[in-house]
């Protein structure tokens, strides 16, 4: 349908397409396991070793306890969502034989410190998230807005904000025994 | 009630408890607003500008599209579930009086891809997370048991995940006018 290169906006599609069709012969290689190790480092900050990549530093602002030597986790998370969204808005305009010339993506959200501190029960995370995507094409109204509908359809950090997910926290084993 | 210093575990409990003392006296002080801006740096890394520290930079393996210069935005997304997490044991510890001398946390979740790939409709994000808390301290289980508890209560980043959140993701103006 579209006569875009693999070049378009520097997306690898043909990497993304041999991933479909791999999928389209054997749907349990759709399933993917990620993680992340995290260090305490004294204090409130810390260090997320992720693969064989530099760690991702942690730390909370003076006024909240911490060092203030790193963004803090719920900045991370935001920070998360919006890198996550550029690979939405990159891969399904390449798809579409959209070129962007530039894409850049604000995120904010409000978080009440009430239940984090202790001050109360209740929800301690975000309330709300707001972004706002400035995003630069020569493509039209009716295209941009079919692309903006589909990365809002299919991204893997939006929907797991958006909706409740599991989340199963333990204790690996008895503190008192040792346990490294 | 307890004897510990400022210095248990290296965590400044003034200041948190300057926090709290503020909030006490007037509760909009805990009305907090976060931000990141995130820019594409072509195909599918980016960078998450937050305030001014260094940038985290994001891309995705090459399997996906990408060429693997930097941890993705699912594994983000753990890395900050696991600092946030870290910053709560140390700051419920502190309050508890309980030494912690190590503190490592292993976070993992599962992600079905077919969604993100546009292969079919539904959830693209995590379906469960787990997170396996390594800790090392003094304190009976009893305490123990009550830091984690009090942990989970009161995690923001925990919080985000188990609970819907509202994101509102816009297109900040059409892009055709050549918006910045």
């Amino acid at each position: 349908m579209t006569t875009e290169t693999a070049r378009l906006n520097d997306v690898n599609i043909e990497a993304v397409g041999a991933l479909v069709g791999a999928i389209q012969q054997d749907s349990k290689k759709a399933d993917t396991v990620w993680k992340a190790e995290v260090s305490w480092k004294g204090g409130f900050a810390s260090e997320a070793q992720i693969r064989e990549f530099a760690p991702i530093p942690s730390d909370e602002p003076s006024g909240l306890g911490g060092t203030d030597t790193a963004p803090n986790p719920v900045e991370q998370l935001l920070g998360a969502l919006g890198n996550c969204l550029v690979v939405g808005y990159a891969a399904n305009a390449t798809v579409a034989g959209i070129e962007l010339t530039d894409l850049r993506i604000e995120v904010e959200g409000d978080v009440d410190l009430t239940t984090f501190l202790g001050l109360g029960a209740g929800h301690a995370g975000y309330d709300s998230i707001r972004v706002k995507v400035h995003l630069k094409s020569d493509a039209g109204p009716a295209a941009i807005d079919e692309l903006h509908s589909a990365v809002i359809a299919s991204s893997p950090v939006g929907h797991t904000l958006l909706r409740p997910i599991p989340v199963d926290i333990e204790l690996a084993a008895h503190p008192l025994a040792g346990e490294q």
